[in-house]
Parts: structure tokens; C-alpha cells; sequence
């Protein structure tokens, strides 16, 4: 058999993700209010995080957020979910990425602060608890 | 039997709730820094809250929407989950309570807008989607 018959089934192991990042793609921007920011940002992140088979990139429509434009959220079972704002759909794709693995490897979300991209200390606008706190 | 055994166990009934409220009980207020408004806001919430079996306040550390005393999320099992923020620990107790008996009694926590008490509507800070969107 070739070897891409022994790939991991991405359908099947997207089921239970370490994080989901729910990207806004409702926010406009630019001068006349045309541009979706959030699109582009999520199919930034979709293209750099393809290879994370535990990380899903959800299209969300609004967060409420909608004065900061790009906004994401980070959540995932059993982790405190952080709302992120003020996000470059270019300027700030390495960073949500490596926010989003140490996320995903966290236990319950709760990433050290020396070891947060500078958006998930500067930029965060609020943050829930998992369900059972 | 008295009628006092045939009551709803709080404790069973309060396992699965309709909605949490999650109230910030960290932030500090008043000009030396010393007044938690949360915590009043909590005591309040508690209080007028107590014969909704179906509704349970719960005590959190941190929103992470420091400057904005008093915060709260709402959440519930396959519901968004909407933080707000800029509550008066007195004056804005009835108009939480309501909201959050709208909340506790829709179907994935969405309530019509015109429905929604004025700080469900002015003072949301960030709403994220119930597992599974």
C-alpha cells in the first residue's frame, strides 16, 4: 500500500481537536467597509496550520467584538476559552499559530505568560471558563 | 410528609443548569483599590436568584476584562457564551437577573434583541459559540 493510505484520516481525527479557533469573518474594514479582514486571516491560518491535525479553523459569524476587527477565539474541551482582538490578517498569522499550538498542548488552556505570543497578552478582551469551573 | 420533602433537590436539580452565571470576583474598584464589586454583585446575584433552581452563580478569578468591573459570562450547555462587563453591583442586579432568565430559557442562548435587558445589549464585551459550531 502507498504510504498515503496510512495518513491519519484528517476527517476523523478533527472530531475531538486540542484547540478550535473560531475566526470572525463578519467584521468589514477599510475605508469603505468592503473588505472581510477575518476571511483572510482565516485562510491564513487554515494554510499555515493545515499540518496540525488537532488545531481546527471554524468561520464564525460575529464574536460581538466588532469595533476590533480581526478577532478570534481559542477554546477546546476542558480549557478556558480567551477571546483575542486588534489582529493583522498578515501582521499576526505566525503568532495566532503559535498561540493556537501551545494552546493545544496546554491542559486547561491556561498558557504561561512569558511563553504567550505578544497578542495573548496585549490583546485578549476576555476569557471563560471550560464547563464544570 | 411535609411539603418541604417533596421539594426539588437543589443539589441534583443544579447539575445541569440552564445558565451559569460566571461572575469576576478579582477586579478591584474604588479610589484605594480596596472594594470587589464582584463579590457584591455575586452575594446580590445569589440572593434574588435563589428560587431558580435552573440558574447557578459561581464565583470566578479573572475574566481578563480587568478594566472594566463589575464582569460576568453567561454560559450553558450548547448555548453562546456572552461576557459583559461595565455592571453596577446594585443597580444593574434586576436587569441581570432577567437576562439571564431569557438566556437560561432559550435554546442556544440566543435572546431577540429587543427582548434583551439594556446591558445584554450596550455591554457585551465578547460572545463565543457553544461546542460544535
Amino acid at each position: 500500500m502507498s504510504e498515503v493510505l496510512h495518513a491519519p484520516n484528517p476527517a476523523r481525527r478533527a472530531r475531538r481537536p486540542d484547540a478550535i479557533v473560531h475566526v470572525c469573518v463578519t467584521c468589514r474594514a477599510g475605508e469603505d467597509g468592503t473588505q472581510r479582514p477575518g476571511v483572510r486571516l482565516a485562510d491564513a491560518l487554515e494554510a499555515d496550520l493545515a499540518g496540525d491535525s488537532n488545531i481546527r479553523v471554524e468561520r464564525i459569524e460575529c464574536l460581538s467584538v466588532c469595533k476590533r476587527p480581526c478577532t478570534l477565539a481559542l477554546s477546546g474541551r476542558g480549557k478556558w476559552t480567551y477571546v483575542v482582538a486588534d489582529l493583522d490578517n498578515e501582521g499576526h498569522v505566525a503568532d495566532v499559530c503559535a498561540g493556537a499550538r501551545l494552546y493545544a498542548a496546554s491542559s486547561d488552556g491556561i498558557v504561561p505568560w512569558r511563553e504567550r505570543p505578544l497578542p495573548f497578552r496585549k490583546n485578549v478582551v476576555s476569557r471563560t471558563p471550560p464547563r464544570g469551573i
